[in-house]
């Protein structure tokens, strides 16, 4: 009785492989044979349960795209939200999204998503952000030209932190935001299951950036 | 009767010149004469009633400031300030600060602070923001290299626009915070006027940050 032994997760990920791919190494520079249509590809990294990755797939069926979560049972829980959409424009990948540079190639990834990203709010643990320079740098490998790093957050010292380090990374600003609830600009925003939970406590940040050019 | 005639605030400023600057032009790289000591220069744009730029220089002795402000009845009460405070490290100046490159040498001053800037919320007042490229053109050109400017308000469209503004101009930040006064950090705040007043409200944004070497 192999299959009962197994964890709920690991056998839905199994039964699921057409969704979700858990060796994203081989895919390098081939993601589009993913889907039935070569469209941009936008990457959400620590996508959680996946309700902001899939909402976005549904709205933008001219897009592909993806969601990378480390953690098994919480990716699994995403996996079933894409099957039951019924959407083809979207992949789950299994893996650590700090390695995208070997798994994505360079200019591979059209935009890119950080939503609610672990806080790691003591200083020793700050190369663990996902906004990091050890993370900005692998995703200057992978985004094309002007393509877009678009972060938000409830967490103040992680925007605090975020903003400082984009900037010195030399990123270059599209838009910030410091109550995205409130914006009257009419910018999209797409909940994700960790904002509609805590959002009320206080306001959600969001910045939306770009690498610049190798020539700037 | 020709003082009784005219108003106040002329005549105290009359009656301070020693304190106060009207024609700031002709000091262009000679500030430092206007001081018992020569030290390093710091600049308030839009000074207000003066508690800020007066109480920093009862704190830094070792420092010289100077306080700017465009109207006359504004700047008088500051003036009263200064007088009050016996302090020689200070000086007012009525003059509009988007001149600053007019009346100060490359390299003069050593870090700019603005305090509550007036927020200019329409698109199309943008340039009037203290923050605007034209501005920050020539705070670059007055401020010596690695010279801060230390920005904070608590008017979120006005912050907004200045990470966006200060980034986009190639601005290094040095620290962001979004809520001042919860800050744990130990950063000095030398409160003014208007953040006594409002800041009740709601948090005080602060952004140092400071301009690229020439090489860079
Ligand atoms: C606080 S949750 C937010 C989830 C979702 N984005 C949301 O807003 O509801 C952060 C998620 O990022 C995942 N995560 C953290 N570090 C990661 C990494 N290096 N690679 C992929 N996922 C990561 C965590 O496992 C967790 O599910
Ligand atoms: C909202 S008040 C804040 C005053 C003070 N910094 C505070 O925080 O209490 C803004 C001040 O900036 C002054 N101001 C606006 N534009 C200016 C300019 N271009 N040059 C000098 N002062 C200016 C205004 O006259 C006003 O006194």
């Amino acid at each position: 009785m192999r299959v009962r032994n197994k964890p709920w997760a690991k056998d839905y990920i199994e039964d699921h492989a057409d969704k979700m791919v858990t060796e994203p190494e081989p895919l390098k520079g081939n993601w589009q044979s993913r889907f039935p249509s070569e469209q941009p590809l936008f990457v959400e990294i620590g996508t959680g349960k996946g309700q902001f990755i899939v909402e976005m797939a549904r709205q933008h069926p001219d897009r592909n795209f993806i969601g990378i979560e480390i953690q098994m049972s919480v990716i699994a829980a995403a996996l079933k939200k894409v099957v039951a959409s019924g959407l083809t424009n979207i992949q789950m990948v299994h893996t650590d999204g700090e390695a995208v540079n070997t798994f994505f190639d360079a200019g591979e990834v059209a935009g890119l998503y950080l939503n609610f990203s672990d806080p790691w709010p003591k200083s020793r643990h700050a190369k663990r952000r996902l906004t990091s320079p050890v993370f900005l740098a692998h995703y200057a490998d992978v985004l094309q030209p002007e393509g877009q790093i678009q972060f938000k957050t409830d967490n103040r010292g992680l925007f605090e932190y975020s903003l400082g380090s984009l900037n010195n990374f030399g990123l270059i600003f599209d838009g910030v935001w410091l109550d995205l609830h409130a914006a009257t600009d009419g910018v999209e925003d797409i909940e994700t299951e960790y904002e509609q939970k805590f959002s009320a406590k206080g306001p959600i940040y969001q910045v939306i950036a770009h690498f610049p050019k190798a020539a700037e």
